[in-house]
């Protein structure tokens, strides 16, 4: 009999949120569960690390069930260090990180906590997804998504994902019977118009809170956003080889010599 | 006679750190200078922005000259979008960060503040470098880096940098006379071995120290690894549309009925 898989589980939303609650529940059909996820909301992370402070682990016990779980004080790629080097007896088969409330869809996955986790996973060699929805509310539905989550899941178990990229999934926030099914994409050209609201503290001090709308800059039918407004699930492979290769050739016509 | 350039400095090193000093005073040579910077370090946080706390923001006086400065109580990136949003009176002509005071070549491009800085700056479609030297010592000598980043950025300012594209260049830490030139390279793969330093609190509970060791997996001699090592100051073209489009035909012969 072959061994189950071992799939590690975090996010950024915090261990005791709705969203990896429903994606520990059906990690559990696919394999054996390890939870390390952060003990406070984490989100807007992005790949944020703890250098400059201690972390603490505790093993917790939330819901019924044989997975391992372990609360952490530090940030969604702080958990899956720590879950590699000092939890894990393997190497995991797979990282799962969500299932985010909100979306993590184009320029989104830069500040994601959610794929800070898969993309720290994925620079360790294992495969690793990202699953979000496109619902913030804490007592959002996620049955639609968890059924996706564990096809999309069962699919990098058997196939492996390509070297050195992992999987960002967003999943619109609709009724089963509007689902459209799964879509590979690019992740659209877009951005975030902020808009600080400027306050006056008590005490007279200026001060400001961050809001902002997101911009879609990109009109091709082949995105994630695309995708999303048309009832898809987007799939989009994302890379942490930064490198613009294109752009080598340009910078080698600059005039180094200037001063 | 034509404006002066509008350049926009920050880093995650904090305001009063020697790198970025080092940098406003070889800005103020290519043009007008705005400094809106971190109050206190914020080496590690990766593309962290600030959504569920209020941001403090300054005007400081910290060294002669006409620079303006702001101190920030948010992360790289926060400080980019108020600079953006509430400080500057028009789009700056380029966005530095740094000069950070340690390497951001590789994989510590995807953790670094200072590089978080620079992709914000790109996605807000100014031109944007990101620099680094290889000292980690607050009083590390500059001069010899500050020589470059002066080549570098007035190479930006007078061809622009490739769109969606911005740079990350690190200074290795050599006297003027090895330093062999400036070379366009790609990110190295490399990971980092962690090593976490378990103690117990006098309280009898665990906790953690992130430490580890970097170790470059990648042997070519076009990367940024090479180049540092060879004596060579590295300039990566970094972009930040993440999608790894070679797995888009991979991932499309996946079988999404699976249940």
């Amino acid at each position: 009999m072959t061994e189950k898989p071992l799939i590690l589980v975090t996010n950024d939303d915090g261990i005791t949120a709705p969203g990896i609650r429903a994606l520990i529940e059906v990690m559990k059909e696919l394999g054996d569960v390890v939870v390390v996820a952060p003990d406070s909301p984490q989100s807007g992370m992005g790949h944020a690390i703890t250098i400059n402070s201690m972390l603490h682990l505790e093993r917790v016990y939330i819901d019924e069930g044989n997975q391992e779980e372990y609360s952490c004080s530090g940030t969604p790629a702080d958990c899956v260090k720590l879950a590699v080097r000092e939890i894990l007896k393997r190497k995991p088969d797979l990282c799962v990180s969500g299932i985010n409330h909100g979306s993590n869809s184009s320029i989104n996955v830069i500040y994601s906590g959610t794929m800070s986790a898969a993309l720290e996973a994925g620079i360790e060699g294992i495969p690793a997804i990202g699953f979000s929805l496109l619902d913030y509310n804490y007592n959002a539905n996620f049955e639609v998504a968890k059924k996706y989550a564990k096809t999309i899941a069962k699919n990098a178990l058997e196939n492996g994902i390509p070297e050195q990229v992992v999987l960002n999934v967003n999943v619109p926030n609709l009724p089963e019977k509007d689902m459209k099914g799964i879509k590979v994409c690019r992740q659209a050209r877009a951005n975030w118009e902020e808009e600080f609201d400027k306050r006056q503290s008590p005490q007279g001090k200026d001060y400001y809170w961050l809001t902002g709308k997101f911009v879609n800059l990109d009109h091709g039918d082949d995105t994630d956003e695309w995708a999303l407004e048309n009832g898809y699930i987007s799939v989009v492979p994302v890379q942490f080889d930064l490198t613009a290769h294109h752009a080598i050739t340009t910078l080698n016509t600059w005039d180094f010599n200037k001063t």
